[in-house]
């Protein structure tokens, strides 16, 4: 598979807006504004309808919704009350019902830490058990789940992060550090694309993290 | 091994402070305020020292500090070149060499995301290679890496999260949902204590999250 690089004008079906930092950066605000579709994770919706847009829809068990907002926009409002999923998820699920496949997550990260991580990893499910193709856009970089071999047009000194998800074995061409199979989440951190382009080789699942600036170096 | 709640007056050997985001939340700020040796890991050296506190040292390969500040706390500086760790890790070995062995890390997250992950999970490789007893503080909770049988003060609804780092059998009470050997990341995620205390056991190793807050219910 190959992946173009995420910028501002990178299209999606539709844009899962979380419930964490409200972005700042130009990458994840570009892509929020040209969404065809933009489906918010609960108290999100409230963020993003402060900001001037309303969204197609908002999904969760609507705890942190106030009365008068439920009012407001309940012709927009899923409540799901159901504890098997996040609100994350929940919001996959419905876009996946809607026929929405590339989904691009914003505002997924930023507040409690075990959630930036348990939404990271989600990808991965959403990829593998629901046929999903989706990144997540950071105020810093964005994150693709994977499996096998991808390339990936990326740029000189753009950070590159590998998540090994139960691959034994890798290879890589255009980084700056070796790869291996990493048993610790750090191992893969800190590597480094040389050129415009990566690719990837393994025998299982990853997550891969690049960055939206090169490194600067003094 | 008996863990005690993580507050303000929790007392460490050291702090290492990272050049994530500068805490804002009583419990990590307490800390600092009360460390009695505090290391920073390059740039946050500068931050510290903008809010008028001077560090015991400041460990990195030196990049991210302008030349006059090289020149007037020179002799705190200590440049690690060697590319081999990052410089949360170079400040722990700093620290293991001058007899701190509980440590808190404060401003380890908030940034590129990759380097959060990367930064709670090398927790586990303190413990187990340099037999450090390391705690990672934020705005949003804590972090302890466990191996084994541990116990854990907590309060109702505190919020718990468990990743595991090579478990295969968990049993766990004081927690409100049933633990599983968690292949994804997620999946130890979103649990919650039930009273003042919680016992996890394992035949592994694995890292708890907890939050300073309890859960709020509608």
């Amino acid at each position: 598979m190959t992946h173009q690089l995420i910028t501002p004008d990178s299209r999606f079906d539709a844009v899962i807006l979380g419930n964490g930092d409200f972005p700042s950066h130009a990458v994840p605000l570009g892509i929020l504004r040209n969404a065809p579709h933009i489906v918010c994770c609960d108290g999100a919706g409230i963020s993003l309808i402060e900001r001037g847009i309303v969204p197609d829809a908002i999904i969760g068990d609507g705890d942190s919704l106030p009365q008068k907002f439920k009012e407001e926009y309940g012709h927009i409002i899923h409540i799901v009350n159901e504890q098997e999923h996040n609100d994350q998820t929940k919001a996959t699920l419905f876009c996946r019902n809607r026929g929405y496949r590339r989904i691009a997550y914003i505002g997924a990260t930023g507040r409690r830490e075990d959630h930036t991580i348990g939404n990271i990893s989600l990808l991965m499910d959403y990829m593998t058990d629901y046929g999903m193709e989706p990144v997540m856009v950071t105020d810093h970089g964005y994150f693709i789940p994977c499996r096998g071999r991808s390339e990936f047009a990326t740029f000189a000194r753009q950070q590159v992060s590998i998540f090994n998800f139960g691959y034994t074995k890798i290879s890589a061409e255009g980084l700056a550090w070796r790869t291996y199979d990493y048993r610790n989440w750090w191992q893969g951190t800190l590597n480094e694309a040389e050129g415009d382009s990566v690719t990837i080789d393994t025998d299982g699942n990853y997550i891969v993290f690049f960055t939206h600036n090169a490194k600067i170096r003094i």
